[in-house]
């Protein structure tokens, strides 16, 4: 869907949304095919969650922090996935007050199959706007990374 | 902060995590700076409700859908935004059951700040990468979201 331009036109040109805007589109793609593929109960916003689990599990208050988000809402998004058995949620070993976060079978199976999606939609791509092009792409996109984190605070 | 490794090292690589990653790092940066220029309540999380705000306002249903959220989501995060008096919540002028989000005057404010640091600091990076090696990038990035959007389906 469409909505009315924002009030700040100049924010589209921003560096930021020139980056932003094609994750998007990557990203509603992605899952677009995963819930073609049996995962309709995964959304975009969820992927922040797969994102950063770790094969040992991750403390909540880790996830929320490292992702930017309230307890609140990771908490929210994390009992969706639990309910539909992609995480299971347990205490934490070392602090038995906070609660761990672990990836199910079915939690492995979604991954593969997204990276897997993913992959295929990047070799079309690089089909499209050229193999050599989308490798510079790349490369420019790890510079322009370690350029930001580079930056004096 | 960082956590350990996720269970799949390659979704490091993936093209959406090469774009996300600078992102991100980015938007951490604009709004610390935001939060010493006296925007302390606004946390990067909340830029999907500032992002899609047209001048006539928004529909919370609208700002929802185009931002992949879910309506409570949202509507969590305008509720926090509308007490530190960034937007106003009020009827749907055309359908009174509807919620119409606005910017405040403080919300303006906080917007042009934004944008001016986002312009500042993309100086910034164009100095240090070289300011042609920025603008190619800033083309390739427009190709690559052209190149997305007309994938087939």
């Amino acid at each position: 869907m469409s909505l009315p331009p924002s009030s700040f036109p100049e924010q589209a040109r921003t560096l930021g949304a020139l980056l932003r805007l094609p994750y998007q589109r990557l990203s509603k793609r992605l899952y677009a095919e995963m819930a073609d593929s049996g995962f309709g109960e995964i959304r975009p916003s969820h992927s922040v969650v797969f994102r950063h689990l770790s094969p040992e599990g991750s403390r909540l208050t880790d996830l929320a922090e490292v992702s930017g988000l309230t307890k609140q809402s990771m908490a929210y998004l994390v009992e969706y996935l639990a309910q539909h058995d992609y995480v299971t949620v347990g205490a934490d070993p070392v602090d038995r007050r906070a609660k761990r976060v672990l990836l199910t079978k079915r939690g492995h199976v979604f991954m593969k199959a997204l990276l897997a999606a993913s992959s295929r939609l990047e070799d079309e791509l690089g089909k499209k706007i050229g193999r050599t092009k989308l490798q510079n792409l790349r490369t420019a996109l790890a510079d322009l990374d370690e350029a930001i984190t580079a930056l004096p605070e």
